[in-house]
């Protein structure tokens, strides 16, 4: 992990100063490498399915790296397509209820490709408050301007879009990664559908948590194969590998694939992580319960958390999201936590533009009452004193905790 | 592979009406899966060194997602990060002379985030006009404002900086992309310095070809841990992978690892990806000379090309470019070589915006001299007999093939 370089001169030696800057707030951030062998339970990760490191998963990893190779060696366009990356685009696409998939290097660049390519000059972009970062870079790219719009709030679209003449996109978070809450899609959708506007809706968060079996918000919200309705999702979350993908008519994926920048001038993703993906799907597929039992876990995990008084937001999708008192304490709290075996989440300004920091902590479908138990004494006993409210008000009594933007880990 | 949907309706509907545009123009891009026993010669992808598929790559991408798991589960600050993801920008640092080094998730992320964080409001950002897309969109999301200077001109740098006051980043691929010419580095870096500002240098074509046993351009120019140069790579490239790094000074690192989007917000690269990368990294050290083969190949296809009358440029690297008469011939001559087992790159219009287009074929360390000559008889044998100038003048004749900008494959 690399330390800031005292007395940096030149050009760059302001970013000492500002890591300074950042020491002083209790903002510092710093990557802790874990070890193979880790005896902490995670509740920080997005492996919400608790497929990252299933033997069929890491084996099909494996398999597709020796039969393969270990990278794609060229753009999608180029030499980085392989019969690997169709089949999982097929059954991604068929899982979902989607006419075409096309799978990227990332969910960051999935999200940069939709968003560019259907947004040329002229178009209105209208993005929720709290979209995720890569959304937000994506509307930054696009040709077409953006109008951010109050958060989950389908009147504020409908605004937004009265005022414009031209073509229009409504851009969505499915279920927003820091706080855990769902946007109300269907509403959302009515909206951006009364103007004539398209939908484009990230699930990253979505996809292996919510809908039939883990179809994602789009498929549950019945948007799924719409001719106005994109989807993104990740292969790094449920699917426990790398990667993201874009799902929609098949105009549209053509469209991505031979105008979208971060398609066409980047490496395709890594054959091991399109056979990790896919096999992942099909343990899904297979296992519809896995889905089911990850909500579960997550209700069980706040309604824990609320009952011993801390200040949390009920889970639509997997993730539980803890109010801290301050960054310092929350930075403190997560630290306890940790050296006491238990791995959360700790978001902080600047990921939390509304200033309140959060430990997140995230469900998984295999995790056991067990593990809850401990994650919730763990929790419960590193608190600091502030973070619990008179009268153990957590469960109805954080609506402070949102919104919330941008949490990392797409 | 996705084909337009006939007659899409609704807020889509355009993206059919662009595939038709496309197809009239003759720029149609589509994807072609290659099955996994490939009988073709690949001249197309940009797996220098011929590590993908190299058996200690590919078994420490298996070993790796089975003693790590498929994917990272999380943000590199969050779950993400790991004791290999640590030792592989370790050895990365070391190699290439830097100070410090940051994994991300692809050559796109890194360019990203190093050009963003590295270029606050205030800023100047020098950038040559033949960059990678993603140095591009890194000049458009960074909050400084972007002078777009002559291809390889340090006077046109001199000037846009001298005309400047406050900071500035001057940005450089090292080796173009499409026609693999590498920049007057030294000269560019002068430049800068002269005026006190920051050096950025993409090497994703650099590292593993050029400098001291493939150290790459930077070192080769001795700028590798200078306090005022940060260098992107790729491990998708000569290291057979997925991925790319950021190296610097540590302070520089640490700044990334505070504040660059694509690092905090994106998954970390999968382990299997981080395994591999070392492992060909490794190989590279033990057998220094891959990067002198390489290049040894590349000039001898360069001279086979323009000894048979076709246009090529000298390459400097490992990419050979070749030009085609218009876009519609170079698609149907890449076509052609590929009926007859040679795969090679063709890039096109917008890929290309002087408008000329080309076949892109890059050398790798293992061609054999047989794989040479054949590539060279399908090569000639497919020519339209336009690509061919009177008296065979290839070898200096071909001015024209460049500038070119953004070649597909980060």
């Amino acid at each position: 992990m690399p330390h800031p370089t005292p007395g940096l001169v030149g050009p760059f030696a302001w970013t000492t100063e500002a890591a300074a800057r950042r020491a002083e707030a209790g903002l510092t951030r710093a990557l802790r490498p874990r070890p193979a062998a880790w005896g902490t339970l995670d509740l920080a990760g997005n492996d919400y399915l608790g497929l990252a490191r299933h033997p069929e998963v890491t084996g099909a990893a494996a398999e597709a790296a020796g039969r393969w190779g270990a990278g794609a060696t060229g753009s999608r366009l180029v030499s980085g397509s392989t019969a690997l990356h169709a089949e999982l685009e097929r059954e991604l696409a068929d899982f979902c209820g989607a006419e075409a998939a096309l799978v990227l290097s990332s969910g960051y660049a999935a999200n940069l490709a939709a968003v560019t390519a259907l947004a040329p000059a002229g178009t209105l972009l209208v993005s929720d408050t709290s979209n995720h970062a890569s959304l937000i870079d994506g509307c930054r790219l696009a040709r077409g301007t953006t109008e951010v719009v109050a958060h989950a709030d389908p009147d504020a679209v409908r605004k937004a879009l009265a005022a414009h003449r031209g073509p229009a996109l409504g851009v969505f978070d499915a279920v927003f990664s820091v706080d855990g809450d769902a946007a109300p899609l269907p509403a959302l959708a009515a909206a951006c559908r009364e103007h004539g506007a398209g939908i484009l809706v990230d699930d990253a968060h979505g996809l292996g948590v919510l809908g039939e079996g883990g179809r994602g918000s789009a498929h549950a919200a019945e948007l799924a194969g719409a001719p106005d309705t994109v989807v993104t999702v990740t292969l790094s979350k449920s699917l426990g590998s790398q990667g993201g993908a874009v799902l929609g008519p098949a105009a549209v994926i053509d469209h991505l694939v031979n105008t979208a920048r971060t398609l066409i001038f980047d490496t395709g993703l890594a054959p091991a992580a399109a056979g990790a993906a896919l096999a992942a799907l099909r343990l899904l597929r297979a296992e519809p319960d896995r889905a089911a039992r990850v909500r579960r876990t997550a209700r069980a995990l706040y309604e824990g958390i609320a009952g011993a008084g801390l200040q949390a937001a009920r889970p639509d999708a997997a993730v539980v999201s803890v109010r801290a008192p301050s960054a310092q304490e929350a930075a403190d709290w997560a630290a306890r936590c940790r050296e006491q075996g238990v791995a959360v989440g700790c978001f902080r300004p600047p990921s939390v533009p509304d200033g309140i920091s959060r430990l997140r902590l995230t469900a998984r479908a295999d995790l056991t009452s067990a593990d809850l138990d401990r994650a919730l004494t763990v929790l419960t006993r590193t608190a600091p004193p502030s973070a619990r409210r008179a009268g153990g008000g957590g469960a109805a009594g954080a609506p402070g905790v949102r919104p919330s933007v941008q949490g990392p880990g797409r």
